[in-house]
C-alpha cells in the first residue's frame, strides 16, 4: 500500500465533505448522531465480537494489563458510547451563530459567524470508546474527521467506523465526512500531521508520548495536553477547613488524573498551625510528602524535595511540598514550576485572590475550589474534545466552539469605500 | 557576538518582563504609551537625522527605489508615529475582561478572565514606524515584545525604541518590556522563531517571502497573512448599479493592497447584460481582463485567462473574469481559487445572500459591500496587527484581541468534586 497515496486520498475526500459538514442543517446532524447511536446499540454483539478479537490477538502479543483494559469493551461500554452520542446531539449546535454585529460610519454592519475549523485529524490510541465520540464531536461542530485510532482496536473501530457511516447516510450526509485510518503503519499518522491543504488542526488523545511526537512532527495547528502539575497554594488568610477539603479532594479523589494537585504551598504565617494537620491527612491517606527544609522541621514525615520534584506530574500517590512568604512567592513559583494547567489558592481575603487570579498564568485558576473542577463537564460544556495547555486558540478544557473558528461577516448596501 | 546565546537572553528578559506588562495596570499602560508618544515628538530631529542616515546608506548599497521610500521617514511621518501610539493609547484595555460567569450545579461559578498571550516576536521588513506602532500594541495587550526590524532601518529603529524605554520608564514598566533586535545577523530571526520557551506567538509584517520563511522555521504559533485573492460575484439577483460601484471600488481603488479585488464572477443570467458594461468600466480604468471563453464572446476586449490566472493575486491593473452558473458555482470556485482573504456578493437575494455568508470558507465575507472593507480599522477594532488568512486563534482582520487568549477562572467557596 502506497501509505501516501492512501492518505493524501482521504485527505482530498475529507476536505470535500467538510464542505458538505459545514452547511449541513442542525436537523440533518442531530439525524446523523442519534442514528448512529441507535446503530452502536443494535449492533452491539457485532462491536463486542470485534472487540473480543482485538482483545485476543492484543493479549497474544503480550500487551500488558492497563492497555488491556484500556481496549476492552464492555456493554456497559457500548451503551455509554451510544449515551455519549446521544448527548452530543443534545448540545446546541456553535455553528452558523452571529455575534457582535456594529454598524460602522461607512454603513456597513460589521460582526461575526461562527464556523468549522474544516477538517479534524483524531489521533489516539487503544481506547475504541474514542472513534464514536470524536466522530459525534466533529460533525456536530461542522467539521469532517480523520480518525486514526491505536493498531491493537482496529476491528472495533472498524465495527465503530460502520455505526457513523449508517447516520452519515441517514442524514443525508457523504460517508466521507468521517473517515477511520485503515492502516496500522505509522507512516499515516506522519502523512496526516503534515497535509496543511487538507488537516486543518490535529487532536491528539493519548500518552504524552503520543502528544510529543505529534507536536513535534506537525505541519498543522495541534490542540494539544501535556502535564497537569497543578498547585494548591494555602494563603495566610485561608480559612482551615476549606484548605483541609479542598487539598483531600484535590490531591486523593483519583491520583491519575491531570487535573490532581501535585504540588502543596503553605503560606509561612499559617505553616506551624496548618502544615501538620493537611500533611497528616495526606498522609494518613497513604501519599508520600515531599518538602523544603522548613516543611521538614514542621512535617516528621516529610523527605526531602529536589527542584525536579517541583517540576514532577507524579500521577502517584506523592506530593511536593513548599513553605512560601506569601501570595506574591506562591505567584512567582507557580509560574516558574507548573505547567499552566490549573492552580487553586484558598484565601479569604479578597485582594490575594485577585492577584491570584490575575496573576497567574495558568489555564484554570481558582479560588476556594478544588483543582479537580478543571473539566469539560465540570465547567458546562456538555462535551471535551480535551484540555489544552497551550494559550493559542483553545485553553483549558475544550469543548465544541474549540472546532470552530469565526469569520467576518459583512451586511451592506452597495458601500465603497472612502 | 555569540547569535544564540544573545537572543536567549532577549528571550528571557522578555518572559520576566512579560510578568510585568500582564499585571500592569491599564494607568500604567497609558502613562507609558502617552509618554512614547510625547518622546517621539520631542525627538523628531534625531529620529530623521537616523533615518537619514540609514537612507544613505541603503542608497549606497544599491536598494531599489519602493524599499527606499518604505524606509523614509518624514516630519508628517514622525508625527503620524506618535499619533498612532496615543490612538493605541485611547482604545479600551482588553485585559482582565471577565466574561460569561456561569454558576454551575456543584456550587461553583465558572467563566472566563482575558490575558496576554505573553512575549510576542515582531519580525518586519524596511518599514520603521512598525516599531513603534507594533511596541503600542503589544504594551497595550499587556505583553513583552522583541522587535527584529529590517537590517536597513537600524539606527531609526534604534533611536525610536530609545523613546519606547523612555515610556516604559515613565510607566513604572521594565525597559525590557520592548526589545529591539540590535544585531542584523539573519540568525537573530532564525532564533527568535524556534524559542517556545520564550516566545508565545510570532507576527511577520511584511512581503510574502519574510512570511513563507518564517512560518517554514518557527516553533511557535504565527499570526500570518499570505495572498489576497479576493473575489466579487455578480449574482443573477444583482442590482446593477450596485455591482458597478462595488467592483470599481474593489478592483480599481487602490491596485496593491491584499484586499482588492483579483476575480470578477458573474451570473450567466445576467453576464449578456452586465458583463460589458462591468468590463467596460475597466478597460477605461486601464484594467486588463482576463476571461473565460464565455467572457471573451461578451467582452471583445478580454483576452483568455488561464487556470492559474484564477489563482493570481496580480496587485495590478488585471483581473480574471468567469462567467458562472449561478450562486452555487460561484461558492464553488470561490472555495477553489481563493486565498480565503474577502469575499462580496453583490445580490438583492435573501437566500443567495445568506448561502454565501455561511459556504464562503474565507476570513472575510460580504454582502453588498467592496472588499476594500477587510481592515482593522473600517471593521472598528481601532488597531490592526494584521491581517490573519489562517482560522486558528485569529481571522481576517486582528486587533488587539488577537495578542490575548482567555483562561478559565473559578469562583468558589470550598467546593470539591464529588
Amino acid at each position: 500500500m502506497d501509505i501516501a497515496n492512501y492518505m493524501q486520498q482521504l485527505g482530498r475526500q475529507a476536505r470535500d465533505a467538510s464542505r458538505a459538514t459545514a452547511r449541513a442543517s442542525t436537523a440533518a446532524k442531530n439525524t446523523a448522531l442519534l442514528t448512529m447511536a441507535a446503530a452502536i446499540r443494535e449492533r452491539r454483539a457485532e462491536l463486542l465480537a470485534a472487540n473480543a478479537a482485538d482483545v485476543a490477538e492484543a493479549r497474544a502479543n503480550g500487551l500488558d494489563a492497563a492497555m488491556i483494559d484500556r481496549l476492552t469493551l464492555t456493554e456497559k461500554g457500548v451503551e455509554a458510547m451510544a449515551m455519549g452520542v446521544e448527548q452530543v446531539a443534545a448540545l446546541p449546535d456553535p455553528i452558523g451563530e452571529i455575534t457582535d454585529m456594529k454598524r460602522r460610519p461607512s454603513g456597513i454592519q460589521v460582526g461575526k459567524m461562527r464556523v468549522p475549523l474544516g477538517v479534524v485529524g483524531i489521533i489516539y490510541e487503544a481506547r475504541p470508546n474514542v472513534t464514536a465520540d470524536a466522530a459525534a464531536l466533529c460533525l456536530k461542530s461542522g467539521n469532517a474527521a480523520i480518525l486514526r485510532g491505536g493498531k491493537e482496536a482496529l476491528r472495533a473501530n472498524q465495527a465503530i467506523a460502520a455505526c457513523v457511516r449508517a447516520g452519515l447516510t441517514a442524514g443525508g450526509l457523504p460517508a466521507t465526512a468521517v473517515q477511520v485510518v485503515e492502516t496500522t503503519d505509522r507512516e499515516a499518522v506522519s502523512q496526516l500531521v503534515a497535509m496543511p491543504e487538507y488537516v486543518d488542526v490535529i487532536v491528539p488523545r493519548g500518552g504524552k508520548g503520543l502528544i510529543e511526537r505529534v507536536s513535534r512532527d506537525a505541519r498543522v495547528p495541534v490542540i494539544k495536553h501535556l502535564d497537569g502539575n497543578c498547585h494548591v497554594y494555602v494563603d495566610d488568610f485561608a480559612d482551615a477547613t476549606k484548605a483541609l477539603r479542598i487539598l483531600e479532594n484535590a490531591k486523593t479523589q483519583r491520583l491519575g488524573t491531570c487535573n490532581t494537585a501535585e504540588s502543596l504551598l503553605i503560606a509561612r504565617a499559617v505553616a506551624v498551625s496548618l502544615a501538620p494537620t493537611l500533611c497528616a491527612m495526606l498522609t494518613a491517606k497513604g501519599v508520600e510528602i515531599r518538602g523544603c527544609a522548613e516543611t521538614m522541621s514542621l512535617v516528621p514525615q516529610a523527605v526531602a524535595a529536589t527542584d525536579d520534584d517541583y517540576y514532577t506530574e507524579y500521577l502517584a500517590a506523592i506530593i511536593s511540598v513548599k513553605i512560601v512568604a506569601g501570595v506574591d512567592e506562591a505567584i512567582a513559583h507557580i509560574n516558574k514550576y507548573s505547567s499552566a494547567h490549573t492552580e487553586a489558592i484558598v484565601t479569604e481575603n479578597y485582594t490575594h485572590a485577585m492577584r491570584f487570579l490575575r496573576e497567574v498564568d495558568s489555564a484554570s485558576v481558582m479560588v476556594n475550589a478544588s483543582t479537580r473542577f478543571a473539566d469539560g463537564f465540570e465547567f458546562g460544556l456538555g462535551a471535551e474534545i480535551g484540555i489544552s495547555t497551550d494559550k493559542f486558540h483553545a485553553r483549558g478544557p475544550v469543548g465544541l466552539e474549540g472546532l470552530t473558528s469565526q469569520k467576518w461577516i459583512v451586511l451592506g448596501d452597495g458601500e465603497v469605500r472612502a
